[in-house]
């Protein structure tokens, strides 16, 4: 029998004891498919003391360096930014091969990581940090690197999805979905990194920097999430044959990347409008393959365990027969646009008295502003939707313009008398 | 600079045309990616006689086996069974890697093209052989190989869902659809590979060797066409809430494979059945990561180019860099299991006379022979539909049963002479 391939497993929660527990179920199997046996040489932690279910507390370790000194393979699934990054910066240097799943680590640190993986010549993988068990990241660094992508659109975070969804289905404002998603497990107790965008930031700036082989940070992709996303907006969306999605997009603009995630009217004809509840999807469009979209699971400790045991299988492989995938993609070294330049439709709508002329002076403030109007609907308030004299809404849907050119809309609009205080847009994406 | 790897594409039709553009647009970006430039030393024809718009003439050769003998990347795009497979064949055993998008070719010698890769340490890429630009053939190699799959659906073949979505749209016949398809050029002259399943049973055998480990031939894959589908058919699956697409099933059943093309009742709540027009899809089950689609466009020069461009690349960074993928994965030896062993739903249509008992004959029917009813519509007929005392009919829909206990029911019920002469049948998927 061959020699086994040294594991370190950094974590044993959700997803590190369905590692562990994959490499013990399937062992033959992985051994078949990688040429050696797998074995996991330590399993470490922060913190001995806590209760490991399924994992044999013989390989419970808080000694994480010599862990990692010792592997062949690290699998790193403890998350945070700390301890994980020395250790996987340890690992990468030394020329150990990493799979990690620490999407909030790769966000901030890529580039660095990818430069000290191909400088030592060891594999850095990480399917499992984007859209939990929808291969991706392989299909960006490899099945499409003979192709230009244009831009990638994703569904990233199945609680925001869960709410929206519920907000749709049930009529319900934000908070009471909300609610009801803590019960249901859907949501944590603080739900801000889901519901505030930066779970679907992080996630978005990977993906903008495989898509588009340059260095993306978390930090740099424009956020907004859907706390303020009220009953009226939903209602709206739906009134314009839309559904709303918290969408991350990174896209192709001038010679920068534009990198967005925001909540979003999406038409209900387009593919990503019928992913609904935990189910995270991402949707390419490239110069030849034209339109693909990715569906699955986006969460959960068995389908993001799938994807790192991909990983480990591919990086176990080529110790065996040779070889590693180049990890520093970001030689395009293309500009994270500033959010004032990028460019979609949008969706606004206003409160206004209803007498001759106003439509007409509300659609001359678009035009001052460079932006062209596409559409415009007018309905009629009663009961408590009609205060200080504002009895009919305004709907405008607009071509293509900058954000720059929307917001100077936006704060006209709501400085001028004949508008009520009421003034709200979301941007429109996949028409 | 560094010196070029010398690629031979064989085949300069509508991919091979795409494929030299690509690699001559995107020269820059490829040389980046890949860390050396990518030089074409000679395209290679059977015809040199035949004009090919858009390729330097100076590099069309007929002289096949010595361009393929002078190169470091084979390309194949030229199909068929000769002289592909002996160029694939001789670059392979020679340790050149290939590229190809042959599906013919490959469901019927990929374990033997396979055993010749790994043994001289060449790379076999074939991404572009199934689904066009669907990234499937690498997740399901790379990035579902630490999983196991269950079961592997997909719509591959984009002629049979554009003329199903017709029959159900427009109401036509299959021959009035299949005109249509043909003056807008979405069918052949002679339809027959596509119509006939053919093409999807290639393209089945290919996928279910990857996702089960084993040896899969084409003309092992069960196979029906969509010739024989009706207007009724089509009334029926709507009236069960489903619609019809021509399927390409593989699943694991006890130790072997159950590999399958046929046309199938797909309930509308399935990802599957929204799929429609040219486009192809593959829906995944696998153990851990549950549920997984990929969609994209099956066919047209540029995405297919696209997907071979993405294998290029990869092989020439292995060429680049060391390392190659392990080919052979066939060694679960899985057999392909007869179709009579193999399992699903059926909906069952029959014409009966319309008096107290037939019911119950009918269902007797379908007792004797193990096959479970889960429910019974009865409707009458009316006009030309009601024939020879024929007056009602029934519509029966099954649990789970073998091909062959329903093949028993549907020979007695046609033999009975309670039922009328036209008893049809159609499998239900996805449900």
């Amino acid at each position: 029998m061959s020699e086994p391939l040294k594991i370190a497993l950094l974590g044993a929660g959700v997803v590190g004891s369905q590692v562990a527990r994959i490499l013990d179920e399937q062992a033959g199997e992985l051994e078949a498919r990688v040429g050696r046996p797998l074995e996991i040489i330590g399993v470490g932690v922060r913190d001995v003391a806590k209760e490991r279910p399924g994992i044999d507390p013989s390989l419970i370790t808080a000694d994480l360096e010599p862990l990692v000194e010792a592997a062949d393979v690290v699998i790193e699934v403890m998350g945070g930014m700390e301890p994980a990054g020395s250790l996987v910066r340890r690992a990468l240097t030394s020329g150990t091969s990493v799979v990690t799943a620490n999407k909030e680590l790769l966000a901030e640190n890529l580039a660095e990581f990818s430069s000290l993986a191909d400088a030592s010549g060891a594999d850095l993988y990480f399917e499992a940090a984007v859209a939990g068990a929808i291969p991706i990241v392989r299909p960006l660094r490899e099945s499409l690197v003979g192709d230009e992508v244009y831009e990638v659109m994703g569904i990233l975070n199945g609680t925001t999805n869960f709410i929206l969804d519920k907000m749709i289905t049930s009529g319900l404002e934000f908070d009471e979905a909300l609610q009801q998603a803590k019960d249901l497990g859907y949501a944590e107790a603080d739900p801000t990194a889901d519901v505030g965008g930066h779970d679907a930031a992080a996630k978005a700036a990977l993906l903008a920097g495989l898509a588009f082989h340059s260095d993306v940070k978390g930090s740099q992709v424009f956020r907004e999430g859907i706390t303020g996303i009220t009953k009226q907006d939903i209602e709206a969306a739906k009134a314009m044959n839309c559904t709303v999605k918290l969408l991350a997009v990174a896209s192709i603009n001038g010679d920068d990347v534009a990198v967005k995630v925001h909540p979003a009217m999406v038409p209900l004809t387009h593919p990503l409008a019928n992913v609904s509840g935990a189910f995270n999807a991402v949707f390419v469009t490239s110069r030849e393959a034209g339109e693909l979209m990715f569906l699955g699971p986006g969460a959960g400790g068995a389908p993001t365990a799938s994807a790192v045991m991909g990983d480990v299988v591919t990086v176990a492989r080529h110790i065996v027969r040779g070889g590693s995938t180049p990890s520093s993609s970001n030689y395009r070294r293309r500009r994270v646009s500033d959010i004032g330049a990028s460019r979609t439709r949008y969706f606004i709508s206003l409160e206004v008295e209803d007498r001759p002329g106003i439509l007409a002076k509300s659609a001359t403030v678009f035009a001052t502003h460079h932006v062209s109007v596409q559409t415009v609907q007018q309905s009629y308030l009663e009961g408590l939707e009609r205060q200080d004299g504002f009895s009919a809404r305004l709907g405008f849907m607009t071509h293509e313009a900058t954000e720059s050119d929307l917001a100077a809309v936006v704060e006209e609009l709501r400085a001028a008398d004949f508008v009520g205080p009421n003034v709200r847009f979301m941007r429109i994406e996949g028409s």
